[in-house]
């Protein structure tokens, strides 16, 4: 059974329609106070449900709603709960980067968890390392294969360099040279001016980049800071075109500004979360996620393997 | 240590003054993508911390505030944490009403306890029972002497007389009843026309009003609907005068209109929830919660006892 | 498969009966020393066994032995655990009356789960909070469509009242009265002689009783000191007849004595309670709620919908 | 802070008295169908509390009181909790003896551990493995030194043996024996006449007991039912004197009549379990455990070690 | 499914054989730090799923590469996990000998669950008690069937006797003997030298041994001392022969020279742990345990009863 | 109080003299059968205790032993317990690489708070996120600052370039060239070749190396390989001179011939595992940590800030 909370209901009616069946009905609003309140409309005593939220913004509405949803699908004697979050919340805070800060992806999954989780769905998590904050079952997907296929039906390969925005994303970047056939692989490096300590920062491109098309790569766009001035970095190197790709498209304000007027020949997301329509412009494509998230769950639901849907990478 | 969400920092504030301390400083602040971000700036290590948070609207973004302030809490080593929710949120949603509902008021006890809350502490719960659902000491405080006292300082004792809403909060208005002298107690009932189902519900007294200073008590007044409605009858029943008088003063919209023209001589609540200027009409009063919050915390930080404030009761 | 606790175990074959199947067979004795032992003498591997236990005087030997029970089941390797315990023990213990009190009601269901228990059955909790704190699925059924219809067949509805025999029970009055037509409300309010403080306390009916067929109503009679009261008040203040329903027939001396010269024309309450020979009095009703758990552990065994016993309600 | 049940308050009081202070009031009664109430009657915030129950029959009753009272405890801010459980209850289900059997004795650690206990302190557990049951410290206490300093000063070490009455208790007999300056060791052996199966049991004695005079050890009495036979299988073999040395004198009915009647010169036991009036007979020996508890909670108490009152045996 | 670890793959095969499977294929090995590496083959989704590792020298590696394996079949998505263990690790460590000791054999049951099992299988615990160690279903199986069998088919049992090599493990011998035929028992008792104390041991016979053949049975046989001790002693005493029968063949060093020059005509072992070639002598005979654990685990498969296989005995 | 494992006691010593204490004495040895036992030799009751342990090869073995260790203070009433896992074992299995694999490194926190750990405490994590595993604090050291220090004094840093071994450490080069006073930073690029897939890797360095004095940094050397190679390729692209820095030296075999035949003028590491002296090779230089390792103990300890250690860097 698929459940969906309200943050992208249009997703989750995909997902479904992929698998032949439709969204099993659910009341949900909110109180004149912000609380949430949710019910099922059918009778969930044994069923296997999927739990499909989309967690945009605001985020912690989302979260709540789905926690509660599982809470509900807990007593109303539900036999497996799977947690379906395409664009995992708090992904970023997954480890401290100063003290007395919280690991808030940690945390999301014990709340999962306690609510009444038993196994965990998501696509192309920040850190992989966060399949192990959750205590049961990670079905970690990658939506490496839909964005490469896109990608590669589009691109002269032999003039093609991958390029990270920043040293942290190379690992991905290198995966994405390969896949591309060993194409050349740079990063725009940070430098701190030392004469002047915190006042600025000149970035510089690291690798070819010179006369090539170049394909810019992250895990999500949110603000499209770092994006955007890679891709002025990168032009500036002299590449030929700039293609940018990402998994997750949050598009946070300023994003639409910043990217389209960035210079980059087409910015390419998927529909993880819902791109309403004062966050798409002119060179923005999307794909859909749906089908990989249907042939997971179908797998999942099956008793199948959804490590073969990736060649055995998890 | 008292530590606040943003919610309300004044309550905090005013209880940390009542103690002669100051709000510990905390960084917080949501990301572009309504993610919410929080870090301690002094050290927690060994700290005995009191969590600060009120549950208003929006009441999601709040407690997940608070969650990750609890787990920030919690991995930098704070020795023990105490969740003070003056106004418990989701505290309605204590039971299954229909099936295939949750039973958020127990998951939010679960989610702070996940977390890592050690204790909870909070006002005029709507229900006592939800003291069960967590797993360790709750500090369950009553807001009734603060009102009682409030009321019997302006009401002529002799006259009055103390009515419940509806069926269900019929026990409160008995405690009321004893502690203002034994005055009558009466309630309003509400009856389905029988002739047309589910199309009219005729509301009555039962119990004698007529010519008496009303007392019409709730613990809290969300859309003001029901509280309305209720002063009406109870001013058709020939009542002198009505004082509405509740814990918490959610007063979403539209209880300000309906509040200042229901009648009511007086609305009293208290200020666990932040009562923002355009939820202030002019005959509303609000009663400082704080002496109660800060007299509590002290008895918990001293290892005195928090039952002693209630002559035993819990 | 049913097994049963040796409280009350023609209940366990009155349901078995209905359900067409037998209680499986158990060796269950006390040793000298008081220590109770317990073994299963069929196979219980893999099976979905409900565990029927009555918790009468002497409420901790039952409670025991059912935890007991759970345990053997669980190390039997059986595949889901379902207690049911048609009157919960300590429901009425469920929060802190005074401080430095248990809430027994909560400790019970964390010993259940405990020992093992998947899920939990009960009927007409004392207060239905107490769904929430079982942290798993509780299935609440309700003994009132029962007890309605044996009410309906025998009143003339045109004359009938609901009376509470307190200001606590009024919610579930208010249920009756709606069930019955939308007929007149009632409740005893005991008020404190002020002058003589801690002496005396008066009850008077607050509502309109008079000449009316009068159902006072109650999930559970102890002793049976606050209905016989009741009655009597009732009786006083004109009624024409006084029946006095109650899901749990407790019945602990002196309740005989109490009601049998109480002056109700009838006490009516289910079996969920085995009701002993010395128990029974002339004008006392005993309904089955058998086919009640029947019908709900069958639902819950084919993956159906107990909530639909209850047109939704839970 | 030493508190106690209902079943053996003189034990409590007799500890107390020992450590130079007082047992803690507590009001504690049974509910007319037999549910028990328990309130403290002074804070318990941040105190180190000790629990001490007598588990003698009924046995489920004061199980159950206890768990009530850790429950009060933990809700009360208890620092820490010890239940101090002399005889430790159902410690003879340490395991499976047969297929669908429980083992309580888990079942009880994992109660108490529910309930909220943090530490666990008992006497001569029926098996030391039990020390294990319960995920957290146990101080294991041996009442040994108390029963050889005794025995010591009232026999003739040079003719003594020591006899285990069944094979499964020869290691504690062979410690006896050490202590006992390394005296001679003999058991009753129960071999089934094979010309007659499940009809009859012969007994005899293996090792030599002619002449001496025998110590026949046990941790328990119960029933007198294999106690008393071996007595009389000794004596048989020619025994000069039989004395009878247990730590938990249960002596269910008949144990008095079998042990006034065996033979045995004297029966040595000490108070872990309250022995009444009608279980003490002329022969009947009962040495105080309070002493050996007392300096034991001290230890506890204080962060010295439990382990130096016995030489380092745990 | 049957998936093996690396300490002992030929007693994994020989059970799937019996029950006409194959052992799953496993990679598994070691990184040059010492740091295992497990990864299953084939899908585990949904799989009910038997780990068996055989836990010999070095115990602790074989303890790790279990436990990683169960977390790997966990989040593959086994259905179940159960531990098959038929020589439990650390069994011996199963209470505190001393003060400020491990329980490492509960410390153990804690590991497994955490990583994931849901029940364990194990043959002749070092103490029954064990089997309490673990929150779940363990299933207990005795070898004493398969070594009986094979004892009788040899042995003259009008002539035999069964001795104990220690006076902790008499309970067992006792069963021995019941199961042949009622034969007499005798155990080897140490003394110390009470003028000269700590310097030296006399170990004796206590019960008749003198022209019988002699079955000296043990759980395990670890460096052999306490039984080649034991055998020489049970010589001297006037033993016919001496068979040495033990279920778990540890065989540590020097246990082939002590038992091949103790004196004993056979020894019997079975194959729950490898039984390499340097510890093999010309009197052990090694009985295969495989056809024991297959018959379990087809029981458990089906829902069967493992009870069954053993006339009830747990 | 300090306590140490046998894999690496030099540094707990070194630490403990940095305190100004000693290590408490403990006894620990194998058993024939390869089984750990530990026994603490003084009272742990009420104790502060860090429990050093070096996961060096065999690293199952101190695993084990450490969780011994924990179990056994658990037991013997510890205050609080404290893991020092300086180089945490496992690390570098931090997630699912392929379906069906564990995630060890989570499972290794999970064990350790299983056996009774309070708090961990450790030096370079492979990813941090691993801090979230522990479900506790986690005092997440830094060794940088001691490596950096010494580089400093030998380099100059006018002419200094800071190279990745490969795509996935880039972000801590990153943080070196920071430190270094904003110096270039380069990696080592593995490329498939595309025609003659799975056959041959080719490494070029991506970012300008020549002419530069060379720092390679990585958090550890296992076998040397990747670190060696990097070596060359870096030469050949014509460094000045190679430094390899790394936190932790595995150095397994054959580590020290790659590193000492690769080119690279210096190796330096820290002994946060023991460097035997077969590791030894003439351009090695070691780094003590203990210093570091004790600066943060005392700040536990105080209740002070870990946080300070490092400028506000977790």
């Amino acid at each position: 059974m698929i459940v969906s909370g309200r943050a992208h209901p249009e997703l989750a009616e995909a997902v479904a329609k992929e698998l032949g069946t439709t969204v099993s009905p659910t009341t949900a609003y909110d109180f004149a106070n912000g609380e949430t309140y949710v019910r099922f409309n059918e009778s969930m005593r044994g069923a296997d449900v999927f739990v499909i939220q989309s967690h945009t913004d605001p985020v912690n509405e989302w979260i709540m709603e789905q926690l509660i949803m599982i809470d509900a699908l807990k007593r109303a004697s539900a036999k497996r709960i799977t947690v379906v979050a395409p664009c995992y919340p708090y992904g970023r805070q997954d480890k401290k980067h100063l003290g007395r800060e919280p690991i808030s992806a940690r945390l999301m999954a014990d709340l999962f968890e306690t609510a009444g989780a038993d196994r965990l769905m998501s696509v192309d998590l920040h850190a992989s390392q966060a399949q192990g904050f959750f205590n049961g079952p990670v079905d970690h997907l990658w939506a490496m294969p839909v964005l490469v296929d896109y990608v590669r039906s589009k691109t002269d390969l032999s003039n093609v360099a991958v390029v990270s925005p920043d040293a942290g994303r190379i690992r991905v970047s290198e995966k994405w040279a390969n896949q591309l056939g060993g194409c050349p692989l740079a990063f725009v490096h940070k430098t701190r001016d030392t004469t002047r300590p915190n006042v600025a920062v000149a970035n510089r491109v690291v690798g070819e980049v010179e006369g090539r098309d170049c394909i810019l790569v992250d895990d999500m766009i949110d603000t499209g800071g770092t994006i955007a001035e890679a891709v002025k970095v990168v032009k500036n190197a002299g590449a030929k075109s700039v293609t940018v790709v990402a998994t997750h498209g949050i598009l946070s304000h300023p994003a639409v500004e910043r990217l389209s007027s960035c210079g980059a020949e087409e910015v390419v997301v998927t529909d993880t979360l819902p791109i309403t329509d004062e966050k798409r412009f002119d060179n923005l494509t999307i794909l859909s996620i749906a089908p990989l998230l249907a042939r997971a769950i179908r797998e999942v639901f099956d008793d199948g393997s959804v490590t073969s849907l990736f060649d055995g990478v998890a």
